[in-house]
């Protein structure tokens, strides 16, 4: 279990509050910084959460102030959480020497490979750990019943996976740059090698992970996912085949799911310009089912 | 006369593009950054143009990055143009030893003092060498006759006090947590008494450039003024006496000027995040006048 949330800030922002926090995390063995965008406060009534998993080399930080989502979401009256993108801290070796793994690229999964295990557990720290912590301690705000989950890059790949790993833990789920596919992808080949194995039996945990991989595995034809991403036309991610949405778009079609948009964004790159100009369309997905 | 700007990036946002572009001053003697955000292009009419002046410490970049102009000026259909804040590279003795002197801290006036008078000569290259530039280059989008100017802190100083020494030139202002009275505020009297000196003739000139004195010494009952300023109560340096907005609604209330809103905004402090919250108001602010 967390240690309780120490404020570090409250600062007044469009209309609501932004809450800097940071606790200890059981599953990670770390302290733990998680943002909280309380929107104004309307009628005493608790308002759902939308989770935004931040991509490689974020802190909470980043989004809060870049992302632009509390214009939208203060409209809209969500919440909105910011978990950090690894442990901090753990002081494990190599663990600063890339900035695409290890500290700041915990990729929301649970590693399984010496000497990441008894940190680098981000799935557990965010569908567990964090959960529990926030609606224990601000649960006559927040409804729990009522959460949504959107992303950005090795974010977005950690909203698509949770979503479809966990069954009605989430209504909705959207991102913003994803990487779909990363046993197919640089990235993703280092991330997963590194924190489960490059072959024999941690090898074959990568597919459990794995966006596309987890379409084909766990829907059926005619299943509905409530789910809209955007990708940039001008993301030298994507263009350099990190992010591979279009091999999601096949999973998504071959396997017959339904309720899955992905838009095209001419000319945008893979910066918070490209997150901000949308965080309002990904606010409204979410309000869709939530609200 | 300035340089040609070179183009050092084109970044799509909120469906327009934020133009980085660099270019070498005469009035500075150095090169100088500006960003210029151009909303999305409509039946080829020339949009007007907001300035937006940054505080201390600032580039072109940080309000572009985290102010949220550009959300509410491509809705309204309005260029945003980011100066810095001073030039960078002129390589004076002390120029970089304080955050509010010197480098980041122009204060845009024109230095009259040893050794800043050289290179320190802010308020000439924004009200006549960066429009010269940019709607010489800009001129098929961009429409000269219709500007208007805000800004933040030392930059919300920047525009109350360059609409004010300059009829005519805008056709609003604007300011959010603006440094009002810098004669009688720290931050002011160390601009001012090492752009123009400590006393004499050149303290002589403080008052010249001072929002609170011009308000007394260039407007009469009756003279009406389009401004919006809004400061937050959390603002510490609102707190410590930086800013004095009491002492420029006093010289307004004493004059007899007409038009003037002063919003005190419960809980916000100075950073961007008051700014962003605030942004699409100075943005429909300066739209009254601009369209």
């Amino acid at each position: 279990m967390a240690s309780a949330f120490e404020t570090k800030a409250t600062i007044a922002t469009f209309g609501g509050k932004l809450l800097k926090l940071s606790h200890r995390s059981n599953a990670t063995q770390t302290p733990m910084d998680v943002n909280l965008y309380l929107p104004p406060a309307s009628n005493d009534r608790k308002v759902p959460v939308l989770i935004f998993l931040s991509g490689l080399t974020c802190t909470p930080n980043n989004c809060s102030e870049k992302g632009f989502f509390h214009a939208a979401a203060s409209k809209a009256g969500l919440a909105v959480l910011y978990p950090d993108t690894s442990p901090r801290g753990a002081d494990l070796p190599g663990e600063k020497d890339s900035w695409d793994f290890g500290e700041g690229a915990g990729f929301y999964v649970n590693a399984t490979a010496e000497p990441w295990k008894k940190h680098y557990n981000m799935e557990t720290y965010v569908t567990q750990e964090l959960p529990e912590a926030v609606f224990g301690a601000y649960g006559d705000k927040l409804d729990r019943s009522r959460v949504s989950i959107t992303g950005h890059s090795m974010g977005g790949h950690g909203a698509l996976t949770l979503f479809l790993k966990n069954p009605g833990m989430y209504r909705s789920v959207s991102a913003l740059a994803p990487i779909c596919n990363p046993s197919q992808c640089p990235w993703g080949e280092k991330a997963f090698g590194g924190y489960f194995g490059q072959d024999g039996d941690g090898k074959a945990l990568w597919a459990g992970s794995d966006a596309t991989e987890l379409v084909r595995a766990k829907l059926k034809s005619g299943d509905k996912l409530p789910c809209l991403i955007d990708v940039g036309t001008g993301d030298n991610f994507y263009n350099q085949k990190q992010l591979l949405p279009e091999n999601f778009e096949k999973a998504v079609k071959e396997t017959g799911v339904e309720g899955v948009t992905v838009r095209y964004q001419p000319d945008y790159d893979h910066s918070y310009f490209f997150i901000s100009s949308f965080a309002e369309d990904h606010v409204q997905h979410a309000a869709k089912y939530l609200l």
